[in-house]
């Protein structure tokens, strides 16, 4: 009796040594498919490691990041203004040295100035847990300017980037296993990982890909009466708007549509706005679900979280880990609830915090940074815009490929058809036949995307999502090397099949899953 | 139908619709007790507030806050070395300017220019998802220096302070309501709250204040077969070493003998270290569970997770979350699962990460900066081995009151002998009598420190938690005033009792709970 396996039920045995195992640890962490370190990921990860080293011998000379939202890793400059304030935050003592008007514009100086003075203890103290008073006004300013609403500093909790926001609303919402969220499909995979974390169920929608990917209010109705049918307890809605990965922005009208119902089924509605400032076609709009349920008038009725995050946008602070959500429609009491859950770990990091801040508050016309501000967001988002085009535009030109524009966000979500050979070898290997294109491209070009599995998809369909993330000089070469390849795919398996079911209409879904199925690979960034 | 209770069990009806309301969401996070927002830590901050705008009447003039180990926001200058390194990673541009060597040491140049180099896409870029492979790298290297034995890059996780790693370990131990941890009493609040949130039990284990707060291996023998005997399936120790709340430094021999024990009962051990530089007596010396391990030849054996964090020691950098996990003894597939859980939150944050590694690779005899930071260092870890005793001393002259001397950490954790007016009047109010007096001491000097039931204590025992962090100007103050009120609340409930019961002698537990009894009142920091 000195080892026993694990028990699964109490049973007041005096001896129950369990050992540490891969057999003995909570089996959620084990479900939980975020796979960021999915094979691809790891394969290009080793591959990059031997280019670095001179080992190997591949047909490419480095390795090209197109799995995730990173810009910064890619070449991406941050915006100087908010460094040059961040590096005075992190450093007082530079503002009383007689070269620091050679070396930092007035604007800057008064903005530390101003922080380091308003936030107790500066950058190496634990501020509130829900982020220093002083961060938080600036914040539901520009909330308030945003929307033409008011924002109340006492509903924004700062974040370290917009994730762990996610991680409170499952924590809150999730009682028991019947406990479900809707989230499209295709979705970001921090949404199907949480869930299976935290011991929830994944109620899907379909995103129509034929409209565009759009989001059918009508569709949402019969998901969640699907759910209940299977006893299904629906607690929260998730929408992502911009789409990630499908990069779609929501028309006002579909939004108080999906206000409407979350009022009429009393979900929580957790609104993933982190691409708010990525918008690349003329004709769409970003509003926020806050604005939107102002001009309703149902603030009050549907309690509604709205993220957002330094990481994306024309920012690309990604590595601050920096973000915040705004909690609407709440009882104080629950409010108080989250407040808890921030504070057991103490605080956001105040580097993030303060970033977010100055996101949200940037230079103004007439004060000297402000050109050189503009500029930098133009030159990103437009570069943005015009790698988005050339991207989308290229995939479409590719054989049995089809692309909706990308309208916002960071990525492209082409459809790919498969030949029939390729499917069947992917069968073969246990794989989803889009892992199976992946994983030839990666080795082919050094280029990293992420199966289409790794979001979800209806069935029959295969995708892929791929960052235009590369720089204007790289991005040509991006194109070229997928178009060769793709060429030489559909030559090696024959041409792309036409056997292959067609995409399924929306329609209730026949099973709601902790996860998408098929899900295998992801990225590890939105 | 239109509105339903919230269901506890599954039954197919097809109209659920549950509102979002205190009675609707997670039970285990209402039943959290870190209670950081606790009643006098909020009226604390209903009392600054209400200073800084000229509200109100107390007799004092600022709060005092002795509840939480936050340095900067108690006037601790951070290192200069630290910060300059940071601003110019922050701002490599600056690295650039013709002015930069007369603002900065050629070290912190070169430290930033090497960090620049090596992170790839800067402090703006997500990094692995465990840490930048460089700070890894750094890390382990001052490990391997501290202890005399190799670290590998690959079994350090960079973390966002210390708490992200305890999450970590609940989650991925605890499988079921009857996985449990042992956890000493008293003890830092974050493992009773995280326990409860990730649905374990905690298995109590009571240091001797009569020996020291010693630990006592035969103590751990009799709880664990108590605990096996309720059912419970005990997976981990934790061990706060120097202790929090209680500032004990464990003996090698004592560490020996923990380690054989998890050796024996196959538990994990987590060794919350981040009090490791906070050492004031001279015949004590910190050991890292890491080095008696290897010294015993147990890494393979025992499941060790050490804790550091860039909160505590000198360094004191709380807001910035910064800190690592080194893991050893662990399964690779189970360090995987690790790995997969960090990848979720994408990346500790850079800032934090690059902190960690300066804090643990600091300048060197012969560079520009070393004679700043040994000085810097120096003033700080005497400043606060002069305040630990100056409070120690003062709190043992007081009636009724006892204190073990501080030997580490930033804590003295006084048992104070309260008059049975004073524990009647706390019943009277539901509250407990170390409550009572922590409300009237803040009400009377606005000193904030933290009632003992919030760490746990023997039964019918009383203590409070306070910090020595108050600048040396500031604490003479502190003492003054603390001891003017405690003659005050003797006089006015009458003397300390004799009749309270005498503090229970380590025995079994007759119940394990998921939060210490009693817990009812905490701090938001380590």
């Amino acid at each position: 009796m000195t080892s026993s396996e694990a028990p699964s039920t109490s049973n007041g045995t005096s001896e129950r040594r369990v050992p540490l195992s891969i057999d003995t640890i909570n089996k959620r962490v084990i479900n939980s498919e975020y796979a960021v370190r999915g094979e691809i990921v790891q394969l290009a990860q080793k591959i990059a490691r031997d280019l670095g080293e001179g080992k190997g011998s591949y047909p490419f000379d480095k390795v090209v990041w197109c799995n995730i939202g990173n810009p910064q890793i890619l070449g991406q400059k941050p915006i100087t203004y908010f460094r040059q304030v961040l590096a005075l935050c992190e450093c007082p003592q530079l503002l009383d040295n007689p070269h620091i008007r050679e070396l930092f514009p007035e604007d800057v100086i008064a903005r530390a100035q101003l922080l380091n003075k308003a936030i107790p203890g500066g950058l190496g103290a634990y501020s509130d847990s829900a982020g220093a008073l002083i961060i938080r006004q600036l914040v539901a300013a520009s909330i308030a300017r945003r929307d033409g609403h008011p924002a109340d500093p006492e509903n924004i909790y700062m974040t370290d980037g917009a994730s762990p926001a996610v991680h409170y609303m499952m924590d809150l919402l999730l009682r028991e296993p019947t406990d479900s969220m809707m989230v499209p499909i295709p979705q970001y995979p921090l949404y199907s990982a949480t869930l299976t974390l935290y011991g929830g169920r994944l109620v899907p929608y379909l995103l129509d890909e034929s409209a565009g990917w759009g989001l059918d209010v009508g569709h949402l109705r019969q998901q969640i009466a699907a759910a209940r049918t299977q006893g299904l307890c629906v607690r929260a809605v998730v929408v992502i708007n911009p789409g990630n990965p499908t990069g779609q922005c929501l028309s006002h009208q579909n939004m108080r549509d999906i206000l409407s119902f979350c009022r009429e089924e009393q979900l929580v509605l957790i609104a993933d706005e982190v691409y708010q400032a990525n918008i690349y076609v003329g004709n769409k709009e970003f509003f926020s679900f806050k604005k939107v349920a102002a001009e309703m008038g149902l603030l009050a009725e549907v309690p509604l979280v709205s993220l957002h995050s330094i990481s994306k946008g024309f920012v690309g602070e990604c590595g601050r880990r920096g973000g915040y959500m705004e909690v609407t429609g709440f009882p104080e009491d629950v409010k108080d609830q989250i407040l808890k859950l921030a504070s057991i770990n103490l605080c956001p990091n105040l580097s993030g915090q303060i970033c977010c801040a100055l996101m949200m508050n940037p230079p103004q016309a007439g004060e000297a940074s402000y050109d050189q501000y503009r500029a930098e967001k133009s030159a990103i988002l437009g570069s943005l815009k015009r790698r988005a085009e050339l991207l989308v535009g290229a995939l479409n030109r590719l054989e049995g490929v089809s692309c909706n524009a990308a309208e916002g966000a960071l990525y492209a979500f082409p459809k790919i058809t498969l030949p029939d050979a390729a499917v069947q070898a992917a069968k073969q290997m246990g794989k989803q036949p889009d892992w199976l294109y992946c994983r030839e491209l990666l080795e082919a070009t050094g280029i990293v995307v992420v199966p289409g599995s790794g979001f979800g998809q209806a069935d029959g369909t295969f995708h892929f999502r791929t960052t235009f993330l590369p720089s204007e000089e790289d991005i040509g070469h991006v194109v070229e090397a997928l178009g060769k390849f793709h060429t030489a795919f559909l030559k090696k398996y024959g041409d792309a099949g036409t056997t292959q079911p067609q995409p399924q209409k929306l329609q209730p879904a026949a099973a709601v899953a902790a996860a998408p199925a098929g899900a295998t690979d992801a990225d590890n960034g939105h």
